[in-house]
């Protein structure tokens, strides 16, 4: 049973603003929960399911707290158009102290939209890049849409968000590699093993005091007529030929 | 001016049903209309558009009828969330003929997600790919989502709606790739110059009888740990590395 002040507060968490004060988001549908359930790194703090998902998985738990919802109270507290059997309330990351040395990591400049974020982390993730440092003014890595396009990953990629400029400007002992309309060709790098790629907002690209930081750029070579790429598209190709 | 009458026949478009029977779909906002005015494969209609766009660009419609509106019919005739400032209504492509001989083509086996189909358009454009044979469970290429994520290649695009398997069958002078989770690595793969790439639908894969068809699977090497990855990403790492 769900009561109306618990179903309140979960919608509730649609909200970045509430989202931040209580420190915790919203993930839903099976695949997901199953990602996070079988994750050391995610904190899952309860689950509201169906009585078929509990009985299915119930095993699986791990003895988080579960409650049963019906279908009618699923849509209640669903961010999702068709809502899917489990929805879980999980504690957002800690702040990560992150260090750039001897490894990649990805650093995003204004990614406004939550599918592309989402879709970003799931990327690094499938290319091993453990940590991702966000421009305050990219999407909240905990809206609901992140979250979905994320399918899991969200709990295995530690992210920042920080004022890029002074941020790289620290960071003076590792490469900074941009995605760029004109530079090095993608095709013909070598791999990197070390250093930070920067991927811009796709109508704007990267901002001009962050743009004089970078070493290296790095271009898609385009061989149609497409005027761009979509940014997650692009830091999938960029990641496939130099990580 | 904008006629009650013409407000709703310009959302009825909104349907497939009704885009099929009247031949025509809904393009939107000044960079897709800029595309289609400049391309020579799109027919336009019809611009509607505000009165600060139609003093800006009144000279590159090369005698489309325009018809003025202000922002508030514009509101009423958008699929978008936010109406910018265009909307034109453009004659859909004649069914094309395509042959598969010396060129490559993707093949779309249910991607049913519209956005997925419009980016992956817009990827194919950027690798030069002319032509797509979708199955007919694919996102219909004239939904507004589709329409959108394509950026205006959609009219560079050839886009064949048709049954695969026997179409596949068809095929037989031209070497059939395909994503798969197991298959040859896509980095140490020989440049394609001729053949169907085809990509399957992210959570359920290829269909068995379209896979049964296969010469070569091709497979992006996963370092880290995510499950999938979507599915206009892995067609646009795959362009990437054989076209």
């Amino acid at each position: 049973m769900l009561g109306k002040s618990q179903a309140k507060y979960i919608q509730s968490l649609g909200q970045k603003k509430v989202r931040d004060e209580e420190g915790v988001f919203v993930a839903e549908g099976p695949k997901i929960i199953a990602e996070l359930l079988a994750s050391t790194d995610a904190n899952i703090q309860q689950l509201y399911a169906l009585h078929d998902w509990i009985a299915a998985n119930r095993d699986d738990c791990n003895g988080v707290e579960i409650i049963e919802v019906d279908e009618n109270d699923l849509t209640k507290i669903s961010q999702l158009a068709t809502p899917n059997k489990v929805l879980a309330l999980v504690k957002k990351q800690e702040t990560p102290d992150l260090s750039t040395k001897g490894t990649v990591s990805l650093v995003l400049d204004t990614i406004q939209d939550p599918g592309n974020l989402g879709t970003i982390i799931r990327i690094a993730d499938w290319f091993d890049i453990k940590q991702i440092i966000c421009s305050k003014d990219c999407a909240d890595m905990y809206n609901p849409k992140v979250v979905q396009s994320t399918m899991g990953s969200i709990v295995r990629v530690k992210i920042l968000y920080t004022d890029l400029a002074p941020w790289l400007e620290e960071q003076n002992d590792v490469f900074i590699y941009a995605a760029a309309l004109e530079g090095q060709n993608v095709m013909a790098m070598k791999k990197i093993t070390e250093g930070l790629i920067i991927i811009g907002n796709e109508s704007k690209g990267i901002s001009a005091e962050i743009f004089e930081q970078v070493d290296v750029k790095i271009t898609i070579p385009r061989i149609g007529n497409a005027e761009s790429l979509n940014a997650a598209v692009a830091t999938g190709i960029i990641l496939s030929h130099v990580v």
